[in-house]
């Protein structure tokens, strides 16, 4: 192969005023092609005129406060559900931002509260008449009439947001005091929209500088509602996927000319549970966020060409005002956006970035990001901060997506000149950076070896949420976990929803379907397994030879006697205490995990499973079902033959690099390929093997932090190459 | 008072022919009136004739073998669901007994499978039409035309019993080898009443000295369904208070006539889980089983007068074949029974005894029996065995219950000559004998006191399953501990349904009501709490001062961001996962439990609670509920003021002498009554004190194995009485 040149390109270094000399250097020693600005930084003339491209950040609906403060009905918007009240007698009133921060929110007054509002008796789940409760504008309260004594009551009303989220989030974490609160407007409102492409020409004459104006990002912040006690209830509802804060008056009358039908209130507040992501979605809501998307592509694009007609490349970041923007939905290429960045701290967040089509580049930016301490307050760069390992321990969970996937770019962010006092850390910087551009020159050749067989990963939400659940990782949410293990995996994985399952079936290739999760999550997939076409067809293809892994609560929808739709296949189901009367089968008691089976192979035997937060109560329907592991009675591991077809249960899953291997390999037995496993495989679980078999070259990653041997197994199955690898590091071999 | 002779009567000893001097000797030793025969053993005229009553065993259903064996379809029958299969094709055929026990049961053919049997699709939860299966009797298979592939499906057939359970069990058990297998006849079939009447008649003919007829019980065992793997599933389904083996065509014809509506083979089998007690009943279920309690009132009714048409009394076994009998039904009392003796290991079966109204006399059975091994198989009397311990530690949890609630007689059974080589056991008999005469005498001159208000249990089943919840106590069913707990203390303890709550609302003088258990348990209430009037008056009577303790998933009943329907009275909620985005008020965290509320005041800060399994992902709604204990964030025990009343939250409850305690305190904290706490209290929670008011006696009981010392607060509420007790001692003082 041509060798490529390691010490220059695709690598965006953040830039800052004042630290024009730094700048410059760090830029020459990382072979920075690009500076940008960061939240809080200046570009100095020195610096965009130094011949590097520059990214200029652009949050347009933050980006027109004189107009925000004079046009209040211009603001954002979305429904609040008032925290509920008991009734006491037969007129029961309601202070409806009693419990909510009213630096957020004010009570939207002037949209019709009797078209759009509702007020309900959740005692009964019926809707209270509109006839009988009245709006009280100046003192923010509904009162109910015939209300009765120990029900409850709750009102959906549209609330304005006067403080946009991040603002918010950083103007009270930053104790920035008097600064002004910044307010985002809704460009759904005509005049708004005439608004901001104005300012958006504007600015663009103004930065002529600018090679890529950075999006952040589009219009609508994912939600966000906070609490008036911020000491104890800051967050009454935060979900980073919903499209709450989309809602306006305006947008339910085009909804509704647009899908047909009228939504309501309680669309979106579903009793306080608002749509969360983790949540299996409504039919309604899903057309909903089509909608959104719809407008947010139509009007993103008229600002995409804009950029594009000042000769600048627009890139969005994936994060923040994301609603809308869906990197993953095939419409997402209708923007024309030229790139797309994502701030990444696992190997999951990597494989999202890459699997976005319709841009040209994707771009990672990596942790630590340049600040003095982390997202949970700890020191980085500061006394006590170890910003070199800690980069280190970043790199290597990034590393293992970007060898599986090709990315264009990476990138830093913050205050550079926090890294001076730091010289390993900026030495650390440029091997990192090296590592990268070799990465991307084995992908240039040719996607990386994967096994002979695909595998799904089956939810409610298919490839829209593909490589994520909700924003970052959180403990408790098996899903995460399997997406870290399978991120860095020589496996070719999609993601499908029961839509696409229902449509066309398992699609061609794939011999595995994952699904797991909570029971009624989207990841498990709730009332989508109430349809028994899913049950049907799942059922029917492992009987013919396909494969199912389970985690959790996979198949999860109660029926009477049944709590896994998928109880036959898995040979296995829960019970949540219902069963009490009926007894449970008697199933061989392993002795700690047994090493022998092809799944647990690599695991030492009398090793305890570590599956995170583990599922009880699990039973086994006969003696077909073979438990590996087991708890109190309640198995952990069990693998079942159905069929021609396989299937493998776990009750829980926690990404370690040992249950990486365990999953692999059940991935392997379900799709019976285990007489394949091998080819390609690194001995030593803290380390992986990827083969570029364009390039002829093998990569091996050391994902501990400290050296490793190990031995790879080649292609032929048999032949064997040991290799001995630094802390953290790499191996590029000619085998 | 009269001084009572404590040395003789109430007393019902197990004879043994072969063993005439000891049985006599000790006859007069423990002051027996009564000696009775056992399972297993006869009365020898020696003994018969001895002057002491006779009571002697019968059970009617199995007593006409002969007629069992030559008209197989007056045997007694049941539904039974096949175990489901999976179709592959689009025919299944389906063996219906595949996997049951072929000793127990065969398919009713005779009976119409087209007119009584029900096929279901279990992945669409449809029935399949009649048209589209046919049975092949000689085969015993339900062949179905038209299957989906993938599809799961099961038969609802009717079987017939060829083995009644009592005698399946024991004849097993006890490796029987070919001794007869006994059959239950169905005494609904009118030729199987006369032959049983006819029967009767004989037997009381030719036992001129029987006293007291003992039936056991009458004529329908619960529910007990074995599998063809003994080792490992024999149990397929086994509920103590289950209706199931009452069903027949003939009784499914009488029911749609009596209630004016048919049942299906849905109804008992639902789905696998059938009606098990534990889950909470349908209200078609409920009228089934009110029409099989008025035919086996009806038919026994025949029997008892016979009885008694013979100059002998009837006394009824309170297990077995119960069901249909429901002692604690107000209609228990027109059987005419003269006795109820029901076997105890714990104080709530006690309370359960007492509690049956419309018998003269209650009589305990007491454990250990006289066999070499425990229920579990450890020795009792035999080498390695300790029985005047086991005796001691019952008769302590007994005692418990029979110092609250008057009881008649007490008695033993089993095997007498087992006792010979124990002389300490035969002693403490003696001893238990006395003590049982002395506390009875007490009862005799009046109730003992009790608090100053009325706490009510509402459970789905109220009075019908007081005290109780199905058979022995089980571990995980927190409401058996609860009422364990309550069964020793001075408290007017009522059971209520939900049909009561909202016919009458909560019965005067209670001012606490509990609720309890695993959501959708007959205990916690399941879908009782759909019917919205069940909140509003619970809710309504606590804002008018009530008082309401929760265990576990008291009023749990899902709706969209609400487990528990009284959340606002408890101030706290659950979160089975589906408010992961949704905030939780973060309360303060108490340093081990708070000792210095009311309720704790008892319990040793820092002291961890024990609530047995506890229920998780608690979360309290607001500054007004106080957590005294929590764990990982989940709080464990709480109190919330609500309206004028008052609410207690416990994740949790296992009886101990601690935890009893603290339920009796959270009792009278609910009550808005703790200032009124403290009159007849043992202040060591091993000791337990009872005021006889008009005995004015005041009995101190020492749980404990070990010597106690304690204080009692007397009447007036300050003054102090100590008390030394030996090991399981009892004081009985004049105060």
């Amino acid at each position: 192969m041509d060798s490529p040149d390691l010490s220059f390109g695709d690598f965006t270094l953040p830039g800052e005023a004042g630290h024009e000399q730094l700048t410059l250097r760090l830029a020459q020693q990382w072979g920075a092609d690009t500076i940008r600005d960061s939240d809080g930084t200046q570009l100095s003339p020195a610096i965009v005129q130094s011949g590097h491209a520059i990214y200029s950040t652009l949050c347009l609906v933050r980006s027109v406060q004189p107009w925000a403060r004079e046009h209040r009905d211009q603001l954002q918007q979305n429904f609040l559900m008032s925290f509920p009240v008991v009734a006491e007698k037969t007129q029961t009133t309601i202070t409806l931002l009693a419990g909510y921060f009213t630096e957020q929110f004010s009570v939207n007054a002037k949209a019709s509260p009797k078209r759009w509002w509702q007020v309900f008796d959740r005692t009964t789940g019926a809707e209270v008449p509109k006839a009988r409760w009245r709006f009280n504008a100046p003192k923010g309260t509904v009162t109910i009439e015939r209300t009765q004594a120990g029900h409850t009551y709750t009102v959906n009303f549209l609330a304005f947001r006067l403080w946009e989220e991040i603002s918010m989030y950083n103007h009270l974490t930053n104790h920035w005091g008097d600064r002004e609160h910044l307010a985002a407007v809704d460009p759904m409102q005509p005049a708004t929209q005439k608004v901001l492409l104005t300012f958006l020409a504007r600015w663009l004459t103004e930065h002529p500088d600018t090679n890529v104006v950075r999006f952040t990002s589009m219009f609508y912040n994912f939600a966000w509602f906070w609490g008036a006690d911020h000491q104890r209830l800051r967050d009454v509802y935060s979900d980073w996927g919903d499209y709450a804060m989309t809602v306006s008056p305006r947008a339910l009358v085009a909804f509704e000319k647009h899908a047909g039908y009228a939504l309501c209130s309680e669309d979106f507040v579903h009793g306080g549970l608002y749509n969360s992501t983790h949540n299996a979605p409504s039919r309604r809501y899903r057309d909903y966020m089509a909608f959104v998307h719809d407008f947010v592509i139509k009007f993103g694009r008229q600002c995409i060409d804009l950029v594009h007609r000042h000769g600048k490349k627009a890139y969005v970041f994936y994060d923040d005002h994301w609603i809308g923007v869906e990197p993953t939905s095939p419409r997402f290429r209708e923007f024309g956006f030229d790139g797309l960045i994502k701030c990444v701290f696992n190997a999951f967040e990597v494989r999202l970035c890459a699997h976005a089509r319709g841009v040209a580049t994707h771009e990672l930016r990596l942790h630590p990001y340049l600040f003095p301490t982390g997202l949970k307050g700890e020191p980085t760069f500061k006394a006590g901060g170890n910003p070199t390992l800690d980069a280190k321990n970043f790199w290597i969970d990034a590393r293992r997506g970007i060898v599986r996937a090709p990315i264009d770019r990476i990138g830093l962010g913050g205050y550079l000149s926090l890294v001076e006092p730091f010289p390993d850390f900026q030495q650390y910087i440029t091997e990192v950076a090296r590592e990268f551009r070799l990465l991307k020159s084995l992908h240039a050749r040719g996607r990386p070896w994967t096994a002979p067989f695909k595998v799904a990963v089956l939810t409610a939400w298919g490839d829209l949420r593909a490589w994520t659940c909700s924003g970052h990782f959180t403990a408790g949410v098996q899903l995460y976990d399997v997406l870290e293990s399978l991120a860095g995996l020589a496996l070719d994985v999609q993601f499908i929803s029961f839509d696409d399952l229902v449509a066309q079936g398992v699609p061609a290739g794939v011999e595995v379907v994952i699904n797991g999760g909570r029971a009624g999550s989207a990841w498990s997939g709730g009332h989508c397994w109430a349809d028994p076409r899913v049950e049907a067809i799942l059922t029917h293809w492992v009987q013919r030879g396909g494969g199912v892994v389970g985690i959790g609560e996979p198949s999860a929808w109660p029926q009477p006697g049944r709590q896994f739709r998928l109880a036959s296949v898995f040979g296995l189901d829960r019970d949540r205490g219902e069963r009490l009367a009926n007894g449970k089968f008697k199933f061989t008691k392993p002795a700690g995990i047994i090493g022998t089976h092809f799944i647990t192979t690599d695991t030492p035997v009398g090793t305890a499973l570590d599956l995170g937060h583990d599922t009880d109560g699990l039973f086994v329907l006969g003696a077909g079902t073979q438990v590996l592991a087991e708890n109190n009675g309640s198995p952990r591991l069990t693998t079942h033959a159905f069929g021609r077809g396989r299937s493998v249960y776990l009750s829980g899953f926690k990404f370690t690099y040992n249950n990486t291997r365990l999953l692999h390999r059940a991935l392997f037995w379900a799709a019976s390929r285990e007489d394949q496993w091998g080819v390609w495989q690194s001995e030593n679980v803290r380390t992986e093997a990827t083969w570029f078999a364009k390039a002829q070259k093998l990569v091996v990653l050391n994902n501990a932090g400290s050296p490793q041997h190990t031995v790879v197994t080649l292609a032929d199955g048999s032949s064997r190459q040991k290799v001995a690898l630094k802390a953290h590091g790499i191996a590029v071999l000619d085998v």
